[in-house]
């Protein structure tokens, strides 16, 4: 195995979020399930966004807002995702190049614009999320680079790749090439009606060890084996996976390997003010110790630092030196 | 004087704003002046944007940030601004009719992209200001209807309408038809920089009661008098203007009437995170004041509780009911 030129190599949706404040009432009337995230089309993008208040765009993306972290942690990362040559694909780029992370994926010059999340945000912090696809539809295959994924520890994948047409063959790929060359594959199964709606491939992609490090919250995990059984689901999934985390919200989050389950707390939280990217960032934080060759507690740790600071402000991407905060709270980074 | 169908109607630039959190080492590296609003072309904003960090997209421009805080304080508005009609023209545009204001300018179909201020916010709270005006520069006598500005009280302007080549021309045009029906005028000199670029205009504008009630900070009021005594400055302002009213940050406000002059303190604020739009919020809050029939004294408060609020996170729109906390605060709204 030669050296690694980046510590993660992320796939994902590259996404604009556009975040507005919201009231329980909005959601029921437009619909939506609290807490989820729906597909749209254009014209229920427009429909949405002509109905929701006054809104903040921030570059968003579950795979890019882990990158991003990473990146802020001090990681050296690269971001695979598709966005169209216009002014938002634009704001994309920028965010998370300035963050220090590597971006070459092509823009597309025709097609549909770069993909928007309506992320309707309600007093209790909740996000509710409306993904309008877009250019992130045409990821493929071509996308990936071989050197670019063999010269990678870790590749970082988004379950909700299943959605556009052509980018699971382009996850596929990558983390065949991963394999090949001896590095490493997470997956975070990223959303519960996203499990519901690939449950057997996910299953599939775990079983056969096509990923060795699974990310989940509690409702991706009883969704992926249809039980209300948290113990039930855990216990399948250590059956399944060669590591798996499970997030929990303010009970923190377990570590589950072969051999130990290892419970961490969550991060304490002043204000919950909006839970995007709390999972995007958890996840950063796991991986950050993970590659520092940290113990399974120390990377929780870390994984609840990272949450913790993006759910206390609008936005998935975070907003204070992660590093410094990790420094700050004892932690070997 | 026939019933007004608007409180207040707002002619101003329509920008969306592009903050990002720096060090003040990134501005003299930049060479930019601190706290000032320069004016950059198009290549210029290019290589500002790849050199500033990941930001957050909110829509922005002083008079369109005025009339956003009135319409949330409860007055009826409109707003009179260009935009191209491309993706960031269209995240104007949304937001501040989701803010219940009337925008009907037609946007520019050709021409340069909607306009966009690159903000960089240091560590003290502190705004300096990069300003690509773009479509901003086609703003013209045509986009003013008369009926329009006829039907309202007061007609608000901001002194950076005298940069694009046209707009002054619909500032006059908006301010005689104003007086003609017995409206009145509000102007706000804007930056110190503007001032120094358009001090005999401004001066002339203020002595010919071409405006009733003009807003300034203390470096405007200076500058427009070149002295460095504030109260030297203050009586000439008295001396010319029918009603002034002078910013002084921390220190409050000054209402200068002809017959007494009015100091209002500032409202407490816990943190200043980002100091953009303080100022158009102070002018919001003042003139819901003025629509109200307030004193002079309830005015600057108004005033000064809409400039706390938007101090106190990042953007120049507000993000907490002014209204409600104009009510906690025990004012007659």
């Amino acid at each position: 195995m030669t050296a690694a030129t980046y510590d993660v190599l992320g796939i994902g949706n590259a996404i604009v979020d556009i975040l507005a404040r919201t009231e329980d009432g909005f959601l029921s009337g437009q619909g939506m399930t609290k807490g989820a995230m729906a597909l749209i089309d254009e014209a229920r993008a427009a429909a949405i966004y002509q109905a929701m208040g006054p809104a903040t765009e921030i570059s968003g993306g579950s795979a890019a807002n882990t990158i991003a972290g990473l990146a802020d942690l001090g990681a050296r990362t690269a971001f695979v995702g598709k966005v169209r040559d216009d002014q938002l694909g634009n704001v994309f780029s920028h965010d998370i190049r300035a963050a220090g992370v590597a971006f070459e994926t092509r823009a597309a010059s025709v097609g549909a614009a770069t993909a928007r999340c309506y992320v309707l945000v309600t007093p209790d912090g909740e996000r509710t999320m409306n993904t309008y696809l877009g250019a992130a539809q045409d990821l493929s295959p071509a996308d990936i680079d071989p050197a670019q994924v063999a010269a990678s520890s870790i590749v970082y994948l988004e379950g909700y790749l299943w959605d556009p047409k052509d980018a699971k063959e382009a996850f596929l790929k990558a983390s065949k090439i991963a394999h090949d060359n001896t590095r490493s594959v997470s997956l975070t199964l990223s959303d519960a009606f996203c499990v519901g709606r690939y449950r057997d491939e996910f299953l599939d992609l775990i079983r056969s060890k096509t990923v060795d490090l699974v990310f989940a919250n509690e409702a991706e995990l009883t969704s992926l084996y249809q039980t209300e059984d948290f113990d039930s689901a855990l216990t399948q999934l250590r059956n399944d996976a060669t590591l798996a985390v499970v997030t929990r919200s303010e009970k923190g989050c377990v570590v589950a390997a072969k051999d130990k389950v290892t419970a961490v707390s969550a991060s304490p939280v002043k204000q919950v003010v909006d839970t995007t990217g709390a999972g995007d960032l958890f996840a950063a934080g796991f991986l950050f110790g993970t590659v520092r060759g940290l113990s399974h507690e120390d990377c929780g740790r870390l994984g609840a630092l990272a949450a913790a600071e993006v759910i206390q402000h609008i936005g998935a991407r975070p907003q204070t030196s992660l590093k410094a905060l990790a420094k700050a709270a004892g932690l070997p980074v």
